[in-house]
């Protein structure tokens, strides 16, 4: 027999990438989706709650939990930075879709994570597809998440190259620059997939039209909320695809080796015109004095991928079924 | 008949890597050297000022002015970080030159600078070897100056790579990122050398070997002084070879085509853990936000060196006189 599925719980704010990835997520039989928890970012959280138990019924998947999580930054006062221009304004491509059936577990998304951690020590992944408020809370108010919990493959962070909010700062650290130096600085095992990485990895306009002529279930739902998300990558980067951002991060989560890494730690640039900005130090100087990155332990960042066999992957699971 | 040299000002701290970068320009016929302009970095602005009038009696070209410059960061208050761990405590390897015969003029760095380009307009290239404390008071002390001034070559930044201060930041541009911040959005023509470039340009233990065995008076000196910085590299690095940060950029000033560029628009963070810290916007995403890039003036950035082309240069005119 093949060793039993890798845990994972979704923290997500579908979006049409989150989309994606979640039935990608369910589509692989290397994870067991055992819940999903929810962010702002791409949407407000109430409508994240919302698309995560809609996309759920769409999959057929109404066992899996969703556990609402924070309207807030960590810090509270800050101003949220909602992506709609990038998804629709319902997150889902502007399709009217009903209002789900289902409703999320009266759990808190961040007691969610520290029970299902706690249950599980060592076992259960968090892939984190918004910015990390939950998880920093759950790193806050459990001393024994960043052990319990297995591992944490985070989407975020524009390593070496320009952000994509504006040229410093990548949008799921932009989102919360706090939570994520919590997050990269609290000693947890930490892979984290930039935008350096997941902008080689591009849905084509030929993949596009491959989706829309499967009959599969999951490639049917694609192919109708994709056009918001074609439209703007075509307006701001000239691109006739799409990024894939989400699904790349639930694939660096099912087969690590898709990607490479290198080591280092993190820190979180929190104010000024480069807030959100990360930085790896790599270790190739040895500084004289003490900096922000000395004794901080380190996170695995990634810095090439496979595209094509992600594109694949991508393809092949989601439009069969 | 050749084209005429090139008119430049060296702003500098010098320094192991600015003597050789001062005497490298005394001996490249493409450049006319019309003065030393001091700035505090490897040293404080004093020892900067004694340092350039020694290098230059050593050179025996002492018809070449020496303005003293800034001796506090642009907004004050902030401390100087002086690199006497990298250069000796006497900037020069910690030879205990004699002190130097001449003195400066009396015109300050500044007024040089700006009495220079408004003398020569578009004719003067300043090549700043040190922070951009002198070079940002010129631009705010005379509106025209940016207009004025030829080209600014700059040694600065660590664009899309770890900084040599700590991960985030360069020497220089640490040492006052406010006047970095002036001096990349002014409008002037700007080329920036960054440790990225730089970092791939090293005079290995050989290379030094070869510099003691020659007779030429540059090298003799280079010799004698050379210690310090390359058991800095070798501490800090593990590197058997030195950087060639301000050859390099003086190099770029007399050949521009030793090095390649992409343009863009470069801010400077000044507060925060990534204080000094430069990104390059490169226009690869329009942004649907204003940003703090947003409208501002391009500058050119090097990206790649002829790195081999660079220290044959440097060996060949340091050997040869």
């Amino acid at each position: 027999m093949a060793s039993e599925p890798k845990m994972i719980i979704i923290d997500t704010d579908p979006g049409i990438d989150d989309a994606m990835a979640i039935f990608l997520a369910l589509r692989s039989p290397e994870v067991e989706v055992i819940g999903l928890t929810t962010i702002y970012g791409n949407v407000y959280t109430t409508l994240a709650t919302r698309n995560a138990l809609h996309l759920l019924e769409v999959a057929g998947r109404t066992d899996i939990p969703v556990a609402e999580g924070s309207h807030v930054t960590l810090t509270k006062g800050t101003k949220l930075r909602i992506a709609d221009f990038v998804h629709g304004a319902d997150g889902l491509g502007n399709q009217n879709f009903p209002p789900p059936k289902g409703k999320q577990i009266e759990e808190s998304a961040v007691d969610f994570l520290i029970r299902q951690a706690k249950n599980n020590p060592g076992k259960v992944t968090v892939v984190a597809l918004g910015p990390l408020t939950n998880i920093a809370l759950a790193i806050q108010q459990d001393p024994d998440f960043s052990k319990n919990i297995g591992q944490i493959v985070l989407l975020g962070g524009a390593f070496a190259v320009n952000g994509n909010v504006n040229p410093a700062s990548e949008a799921n650290i932009f989102g919360d620059p706090d939570a994520a130096d919590v997050v990269f600085t609290s000693g947890a095992d930490i892979v984290a997939i930039g935008i350096n990485v997941t902008h080689q990895v591009v849905l084509t306009a030929s993949d596009r039209e491959k989706l829309a002529n499967s009959k599969g279930k999951f490639a049917q739902y694609l192919t109708k909320i994709l056009g918001v998300y074609f439209s703007y990558h075509l307006e701001a980067y000239d691109n006739t695809g799409v990024y894939l951002h989400d699904p790349t991060t639930i694939l660096a989560a099912v087969d690590p080796s898709l990607l490479t890494y290198i080591e280092g730690s993190v820190r979180v640039q929190t104010s000024g015109i480069t807030r959100g900005l990360t930085i790896l130090y790599n270790k190739q100087k040895r500084f004289g004095e003490v900096t922000e990155w000395s004794d901080k332990p380190s996170v695995k960042v990634a810095v090439t991928v496979d595209a094509p066999a992600v594109v694949k992957l991508v393809m092949d699971r989601l439009m069969d079924s």
